[in-house]
């Protein structure tokens, strides 16, 4: 049963609340398309889903149904419920403006981190000067010669991934608007947010 | 010409000021021995090294001497001067208490987290709720199956690598106190740091 759904626009972003317990379904509506993912623990925003110490934890890239990503201090703070694609992103940060200006010559462009700070915002929790999310969809690869190169996503319309909680979440999602690269496949479409 | 000297002992931090254009080396004394390296504008307290963005900046996770280190604004923060060994890691935080729980079920354990914190506590720069650092020296294998294994240090004695500050840093370094793992080859040992 669905309880609440949204859908973002292309280039926007979106927070919300998940209960301990509550499933999150989040779709590629269109394919190809990165969704940056952040959670914050509601009764204490000192704690918050960090991919780098999800890697530490698992000790792989690859992540599967059943698996569990890691807060901050080392405690399980969603776990992998369903998954279509089996291939994201835990080493990039957010996008931000001045990325674009560095690396595509671009002021002001539209970015994850605004989306994702401005979501936040709506539940009193301030900008920090980074964010570091699970980046759903994103399609990184890191070649034995230590190359990486972002490359198109393997989502195909309709792909998801369903994430449950297992604390009191406060979440934002962005629908990433990069169509500089390969890293939405050139295109910036809308992504689907289900609680289920 | 060297102006400041500092040995770090075995699983200890240091904290310092490194005006722009000055360079420090950081020496592993023994062999083996990860220092996990962090520093902020000095002027601007919410810009700092960024991991993150240096590897999206740079493309690669093999850096060499003339590579420029980025800053959370993607700014160039420090440029690589030199470097004997040529594998660091860009990709894990900082060993922290929770860490050792949840991996070694060992409590109140010392922590590059810690002693981060610690060091730039007297600088007046408060903790943040994760340390994201430069982790000089430490093998962190990447395999094509994803698979992540920390691996011994490729640094023998007296191994170092320079970096010159392009902004007024505050600087932090831990020597990792990590004697559970490969990270550190299973012994903590001492860091030097020099200002020259």
């Amino acid at each position: 049963m669905i309880k609440q759904k949204w859908r973002i626009p292309a280039t926007r972003g979106l927070g919300f609340r998940l209960n301990q317990g509550q499933v999150v379904r989040v779709t590629d509506v269109e394919g190809e398309q990165v969704a940056d993912f952040i959670a914050f623990n509601a009764n204490d925003l000192s704690e918050r889903l960090d991919p780098g110490v999800t890697l530490d934890a698992l000790g792989t890239t690859n992540i599967k149904p059943g698996d569990i990503l890691y807060s901050t201090t080392y405690k399980p703070i969603l776990t992998i419920v369903a998954d279509t694609v089996g291939r994201h992103d835990f080493i990039n940060a957010a996008c931000r403006s001045e990325m674009y200006e560095l690396l595509y010559n671009k002021k002001e462009h539209a970015s994850c981190f605004h989306n994702l700070n401005q979501a936040i915002a709506e539940f009193q929790i301030p900008a920090p000067d980074q964010q570091y999310p699970f980046n759903l969809f994103m399609n990184t690869v890191i070649h034995p010669s230590g190359k990486i190169s972002v490359e198109r996503p393997l989502s195909k319309a309709g792909d998801y991934i369903e994430l449950r909680a297992e604390m009191d979440l406060i979440v934002a999602v962005s629908a990433c608007p990069c169509s500089e690269s390969a890293c939405n496949g050139f295109v910036c479409t809308p992504i689907d947010v289900e609680i289920m």
